[in-house]
């Protein structure tokens, strides 16, 4: 199958979108024509290999999206505790904080995207290209039972023009022949020659009429069944064209969920780490807290001064 | 200045935020209270350090944002690669383009936090701290400069306090020798030596009157002097208290800007990520899609069949 298939399409080394298969030989052949519906098994396997790369495409969007979240965590974590060590106070030190926690709420939201696509996403992504594409107990491999119909409806046909071939090559040998008794008549010594060369013309001609019509015939037979042959690989044809239908309609189903899990637009902790964000930044008081300190540790702390101290009586 | 810093606000391996300063040694006595400015001095300094660790904390989330944004940029030209070069085809190819597109834009939107924290956030604290905490050509260092100043106001007032616990120690002292001369006028064993013995008795009470009346003096020119001296004191506290308020307010501004930049909601990248690839998915058209690749490689194509050949003539 592979190595039909890499004469048919481009190989994954060059650039050629399938648009662009009017570059391959194969193209201009029309799909009827024999071993054509190699292009519908190869879309199938296709079909395979491209749930296998989305798969992988998102499977490292996640690592990326996991990485960015560890790094995140550990920032928040870092700088929570460096504030908790620091000499920061008062509304400041709340905002910092706030600033810091932005860090965790970002990764959230980053992990709701990263477990959509590792928990939701890829495994119905794997189970769907498994229950599709793969070989079961009870079924074939979906591309082997397409190529086996299509085998079966074209053997007959390929029969067919085989056999136009081979009559065809007949009625040229004939014709040959032909050829060549006329000119031997033509060159003939004496009369008696000529009569016995002229009835090998007559029995060429016979030969020649005899195998151009059999030639017309497998023709006309063709013509004849060519409807009913084609309506047949056109069945088999359609039901490669629904299966892949499937797969386009699965990805789009994939791409909805994608973009679901995307959107942040409305993002409900989005949101609430800017309410709560906003809300600390509006609290920010700096005249509050440096009156906070004025009377923890500046002049409204109490002194004590000297007073007249008796001496003591008891010495 | 470090060494009494470490004795008075708790060291950096304790997790003592300011607020629990109550725990240290020196918290409980007032502010006026001979080296008790040292806590001012120290949360000068420590405006310096905190705007250090602030500027670290953005670079560090600077560099998590640059290495999630060059794994996503990594990410789409990989598979826009991917996709050029696989079998994918139509408005579904159309929508996986959009899917690797969200990589770019999603990158281009954390670029614009990674360069206003890079930009705009870091370079802005990092001048501020070097213009209101560095020595420069013409200006002391600010800490260097308040304690000067709360140093040569304390002097003339420790010199009062030392001189009032002299003038203690001398009106003690004089306390004793009266204590002794009359210990020994009781002892005495004739009436010559007891009225030489009560002479210095009387020496002695002399003694104990004047050095009495210089330590009540010194405590009234304390008292005296008390107003003035906390006045003064005060006036340079406040110079650190507009200090430190103009840090709290620099840091406001700085917690301002990040939120801004955070923002998310109704970011026009965003927005538009969102409305492109919603086109794109209410552009996919799956019938579509296998309608084309049925003219292009199935049953629309054109196919040639065997017609009637006559034999050459020229043969």
């Amino acid at each position: 199958m592979s190595s039909v298939a890499s004469v048919i399409l481009p190989s994954p080394s060059s650039s050629a979108p399938p648009e662009a298969f009017a570059q391959n030989s194969m193209y201009g052949k029309g799909f009827y024509e024999p071993g054509q519906y190699q292009v519908a098994l190869k879309r199938c396997e296709n079909g395979h290999d491209l749930a296998l790369h989305l798969c992988e495409m998102f499977d490292e969007r996640t690592q990326i999206e996991m990485a960015y979240i560890n790094s995140l965590k550990n920032w928040s974590k870092k700088w929570h505790g460096e504030l908790v060590k620091s000499q920061e106070y008062g509304t400041n030190k709340k905002v910092w904080d706030q600033t810091v926690a932005t860090g965790e709420v970002m990764a959230d939201i980053h992990s709701t995207l990263a477990s959509n696509l590792s928990d939701s996403i890829t495994p119905k992504l794997r189970q769907w290209r498994k229950d599709n594409y793969e070989k079961s107990l009870i079924h074939y491999k979906k591309t082997k039972e397409f190529e086996k119909d299509f085998d079966s409806v074209q053997k007959t046909w390929i029969k067919l023009l085989d056999k136009i071939q081979e009559l065809k090559q007949s009625y040229y040998q004939s014709c040959k022949m032909l050829k060549h008794a006329e000119a031997n008549e033509r060159n003939a010594s004496d009369d008696e020659q000529r009569r016995k060369l002229s009835d090998k013309v007559d029995v060429a001609k016979r030969e020649v009429g005899f195998t151009r019509t059999k030639y017309q015939q497998a023709l006309k037979d063709m013509s004849d069944q060519r409807p009913r042959y084609e309506q047949q690989m056109s069945e088999v044809f359609q039901r490669t064209q629904q299966f892949e239908k499937k797969r386009l309609d699965f990805f789009k189903e994939t791409f909805d969920e994608y973009e679901k899990v995307l959107d942040l637009n409305n993002n409900p902790m989005l949101k609430k780490m800017h309410d709560d964000y906003q809300q600390a930044l509006q609290m920010h008081d700096s005249q509050q807290d440096i009156t906070w300190w004025d009377q923890n540790y500046g002049t409204q702390t109490n002194c004590r001064w000297p007073e007249f101290e008796e001496y003591p009586e008891e010495k």
